[in-house]
């Protein structure tokens, strides 16, 4: 394996160690537990893991691998804040969102080679892209994975 | 600059924007809300920012940097949980060890080439490193920042 590839899995394997830790806390915690807030006033466990899913799932029209699997998700855990009124999405049906978007990203991002990932993401032009080439996939999912754990500090307190 | 240049830069670009939020909350906040528990019988402020300082303190011999700036941190705020009865550290002298610490790591991280990246991190030995090329000292930054980001998601409680 060349010195690229190497860094690029380094990234994936990062990636990857977040979810699985999203994956142990809906494993572990029970229904009531997702449903609290993390604190007093602040985004329950429910809208977090929705918000998480929502984010995960955007990254499949960014990255290029397709279009979102559930489109639904951004006006609930995206564009609207917690306790919005909202209809309730399920802890279950989450889970399979979850599941499916994780697998689906999964699976396209195994297919990458290095070169692909230095490509621009589908939301900067081309002519920003030529200016700055660190608007590419892997920066999204570098970003996306700090993201990711940024929102674990906070499902910990579900504990 | 070449791709594996460009990576390096991103990883390093994403390891200051966590820096960044972590100074701009230590400017904002007051001394009270730096006090104050993240959540109900959680860390506080002032344990999570020494938590910070001194996990960042370890990556200069980590990082081969050199030996770490304030070793009494680890006593307080990695081997010991918050509220352990331990000598109170003040926040400013936390603000001063986070900005030497952070000042350090910078210096040194400027002068490191790409396949200084892809050495072994001190905590790994040669033999375990021959065959694990990837517990080199750019995954020690991928994944203390995304521990930062983890307690970033955190801190942002006591706003």
């Amino acid at each position: 394996m060349d010195q690229q590839q190497l860094i690029i899995q380094m990234i994936i394997a990062e990636w990857q160690k977040q979810n699985a830790r999203v994956d142990k806390l809906l494993e572990t915690l029970s229904d009531d537990q997702w449903a609290a807030d993390t604190a007093p006033k602040r985004n329950s466990g429910l809208y977090l893991i929705g918000h998480l899913a929502a984010v995960s799932d955007g990254m499949l029209p960014l990255l290029g691998f397709g279009p979102k699997l559930y489109p639904a998700l951004e006006s609930i855990f995206l564009t609207s804040p917690d306790k919005s009124g909202l209809a309730q999405t399920s802890l279950s049906a989450l889970k399979t969102y979850w599941s499916a978007i994780n697998a689906a990203l999964t699976k396209h991002m195994a297919a990458m080679t290095p070169a692909d990932w230095l490509t621009r993401h589908t939301a900067v032009s081309e002519a920003d892209f030529a200016k700055e080439p660190h608007r590419n996939k892997l920066n999204i999912v570098i970003n996306r994975t700090n993201h990711q754990s940024y929102h674990l500090g906070q499902l910990v307190y579900l504990k």
